[in-house]
């Protein structure tokens, strides 16, 4: 029995590297079946404000996982970015994000013999991503920045339960309650405070702009951080690129009835429809995916398929100035199956 | 004639690694007198809610230069800490961090070959350091982020004005202004009219978690950026990791009557008293005072001294797990000044 996902193409390069995935996944037998949805930009030009027609949300609603492409956000002040609202309105309020030295993907850390293996996990929902500003004057712009506790509560959690699943050891708090001292304050009491409950995990808390020295100075210390959004959003990009970049690391948006899982590199307008697109970031997000719903043998065979791939130096246009691409994204994909 | 300015020692290793600064600045004829005053955690401590007593407020408000060293926040909620008091007081809007590959600090971007030469300018007064927070409920925090135009504007002015003083070709603007629409978005309104006062300069802007991933991947693509004062704050720190840390990295709040330049590193209490601390980063901070004040040979002086030093190898015990240290504070000086 096969078990159906709602996906998503995405805009821009969204649909190639989609389609490549899904190749991949087919080639491997993935007990999957898909229900493409309507979302993205285009959706959102023609009068959906949330970016997706009724139908895909009731369909994502039914199945309770997205799989999707990047989506590009739309310009103009008070309106939202399609991403965001979607992990809004389906409350996931963890962002995992996985990064680790890849074979084959060089960078000055790989150069200097130093392995990354770390996860990052953002608190999605809260925080200035709720948009609430305001003009008080022409000159004077006020934000709002909320921190609730059992919002922090479940993504804390939530961090604790994946560092036991994967065997971390640790999981570090990072914030700047020295300075917000309330909000950031309560994120960081009520880490303390679920800490307790873990013990088998060594618990930390670091200020966030000592940890980003830290992380780029000696990333092999780290092993899982937990974040409040905006930090999180910045320390996840930091360390897409102590990897290699974007194009490097999966994401998933984890709730309690609804994941989303998705590349969140960009749309790549400047690329799109000419099939060089990288797929590895969104072939990661899918392999997270399988992990998340218990299909650990197909994710088992495609990673090692696809760590193999890259480390054999198969490579789009992608992957660092002075290579010159081997493939486009089919023949990555063709790689990695034939892997 | 000599020129007066205050210095305020600091805590935990301030008045060591402050001793040596001055002995070099004095074998060098600098043309300084200073007037030490009563500031740092000690002060707080005894009763001053700014953390220094009315006659320091006096003398570097009448002398509107201070040299200061590492000071330790206090602890407690509603308790702000004392450098930010003080940049606020006198409203040194500009936080100028200069960052570049010093020979003899090994990094990985040294070893990969990649020089680094930058500067942050960082807003040093609005966005979340107004402190403005309550507890809605038990489990409710809110902050305030306030972006005003003025503030932004004097920071980018002076960001402009350095960047040509420098001999810069561009100037980046890093913001979150697709989430933070009106408060990063008027940041950004800002800059992109400034901008257009300076045409000899390159002006662009970027998102800052983009510009994180790039900073570790392609530092030297960068010259000059200017944030807001929470972003700036955490992107300067990672520039510090990639020149080696906070220990080498100078620091000035620049204000239109008063201007402060500090070490930023911790007060490192595990090693106070014990004369070993790295005084590079304040020596460093008192370069770009002697600069800033017009001093400029001094300055050139001095910091081919302390560059000749460090190249040769001369080091206190923070420059690496692997190097054992050569000498310690004093000692570190002592190469300075014969060189
Ligand atoms: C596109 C943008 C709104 C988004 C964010 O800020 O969360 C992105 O940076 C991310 O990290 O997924
Ligand atoms: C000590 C702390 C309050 C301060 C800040 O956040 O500004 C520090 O991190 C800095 O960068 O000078």
């Amino acid at each position: 029995m096969k078990t159906k996902i709602a996906v998503a193409n995405g805009d821009g390069i969204g649909p190639e590297i989609m389609k490549a995935v899904l190749r991949v996944f087919e080639a491997n037998n993935v007990p999957l079946e898909y229900e493409f949805v309507e979302m993205g930009k285009s959706y959102f030009d023609a009068g959906h404000s949330t970016g997706m027609t009724t139908a895909a949300k009731e369909t994502i609603e039914n199945l309770g996982i997205l799989f999707k492409g990047p989506m590009e956000t739309p310009k103009g002040k008070g309106v939202k970015s399609i991403n965001v609202t979607a992990r809004k309105v389906w409350n996931t309020y963890a962002n995992q994000r996985d990064f680790r030295t890849l074979k084959g993907v060089e960078t000055v850390f790989s150069k200097a013999g130093i392995p990354i293996n770390l996860t990052i996990i953002r608190e999605n929902i809260e925080d200035t991503y709720g948009g609430i500003e305001h003009l008080l004057t022409y000159d004077v712009a006020v934000g709002r920045r909320i921190i609730t506790r059992p919002g922090s509560a479940q993504v804390i959690r939530y961090a604790f339960e994946m560092a036991k699943r994967k065997g971390y050891t640790k999981l570090a708090c990072a914030h700047k309650a020295n300075i917000m001292k309330l909000t950031d304050g309560l994120f960081l009491e009520t880490f303390l405070e679920i800490a307790k409950e873990y013990p088998e995990i060594q618990s930390s808390d670091i200020i966030v702009d000592d940890l980003c020295m830290k992380l780029v100075t000696q990333p092999q210390n780290f092993q899982a951080i937990v974040l409040t959004n905006l930090q999180g959003d910045i320390v996840s990009d930091l360390c897409a690129g102590l990897v290699g970049g974007l194009g490097f690391a999966p994401s998933a948006n984890i709730g309690d009835n609804i994941s989303i899982f998705e590349a969140v590199h960009g749309t790549a307008p400047d690329i799109t429809g000419k099939g060089i697109a990288n797929p590895t970031a969104l072939m990661l997000s899918g392999i997270l995916m399988l992990r998340y719903m218990g299909f650990t043998e197909n994710a088992a065979t495609i990673e090692n398929a696809l760590l193999y791939t890259l480390e054999q130096g198969v490579h789009t246009g992608d992957f660092g100035d002075k290579l010159k691409p081997s493939v486009d994204t089919s023949g990555f994909a063709d790689a990695v199956i034939s892997n």
